[in-house]
């Protein structure tokens, strides 16, 4: 038995993949944003409720998010831009992935960084040129990690966060997404 | 010439997209996160600096962002999941593009929510099935938009806004994540 403290509880997650291997339907999460506009550019996002394991959920609290664009671009920044909150979600994903693999492989971590650089090529969104695409051109992230292991193992350890990552799938590869007017 | 306030300098943008179709160097950004693991699957990310318009910038102030997963994955809820920050990002991206938009078409708005669901099967990342992806299974967004426009209009805002927005293109559309160790 590992002695590590990573404070990731494993074996929750071990005995909910069991559970959830005879109930597929149980597995059905659906997470939730609603936005509302400000001004400008400028838009406020909250979360708070999701449905997972069959029923209606909550966080214990609501989350709040402002976006807007920057001076440069002529508005007021009254929060980071949206695409920069796709650089948040995948380095909190990775590093998650990072702590749970080292729980279950009874590594002890002591430190976990991460920097993170999305390389956008905005003669996209400007209309500029139509063969430049409006997303990133492609990210880079670079994980600094202090912990009882070898550096193969560290390695092996990032791999394998990126292997079980929801987020850097969600990048990586392509998701249907339907835009409607109510 | 319009006379509505939606608040977003078009003609910035314009005269933006006149200089970068000579200046294609100046449109190379480069956003940037950086993270720290705290506790568990608990991580603060902190978005600040970037790069555009040949040099380095800065949001006013730094923004700070937690993440964990919730008390159901046996974690804590000391913030949003990171899949969460990817619709936030995507609310906020298409938002900003209506109110855009419709400055440039010359409709005023009066208000613009989104609401957000973004479906996921947790038995990818928990390892259950192989067939099963790890990011979202789909995402919908459901627009409520009170203007001076027809409905016609106003769907064709909401569909210009998808046409040049960078969260959507992200999401829908394959980018490259390279991962390393330091």
């Amino acid at each position: 038995m590992t002695t590590v403290s990573n404070g990731v509880n494993v074996q929750a997650l071990l005995d909910a993949r069991e559970v959830l291997k005879n109930a597929p339907e149980a597995a059905q999460f659906v997470w939730r944003a609603t936005s509302k506009w400000q001004h400008g550019v400028h838009s406020t996002s909250t979360v708070k409720e999701f449905y997972g394991l069959g029923e209606e959920r909550a966080h214990r609290t609501e989350a709040v998010f402002d976006a807007d664009h920057p001076e440069v671009f002529a508005a007021e920044d009254n929060g980071i831009t949206p695409i920069e909150y796709l650089l948040v979600g995948l380095a909190a994903c990775l590093t998650a992935g990072v702590a749970s693999v080292a729980q279950n492989r009874g590594i002890q971590l002591r430190s976990v960084e991460a920097t993170l650089e999305g390389k956008h090529d905005i003669r996209g969104i400007l209309g500029v040129d139509p063969d430049v695409r409006n997303g990133f051109t492609d990210i880079k992230v670079t994980f600094t990690i202090d912990a009882d292991a070898s550096k193969a193992d560290i390695e092996a350890l990032v791999a394998q966060s990126q292997k079980r990552s929801a987020v850097f799938d969600a990048l990586t590869n392509p998701t249907n997404v339907t835009v409607e007017v109510a």
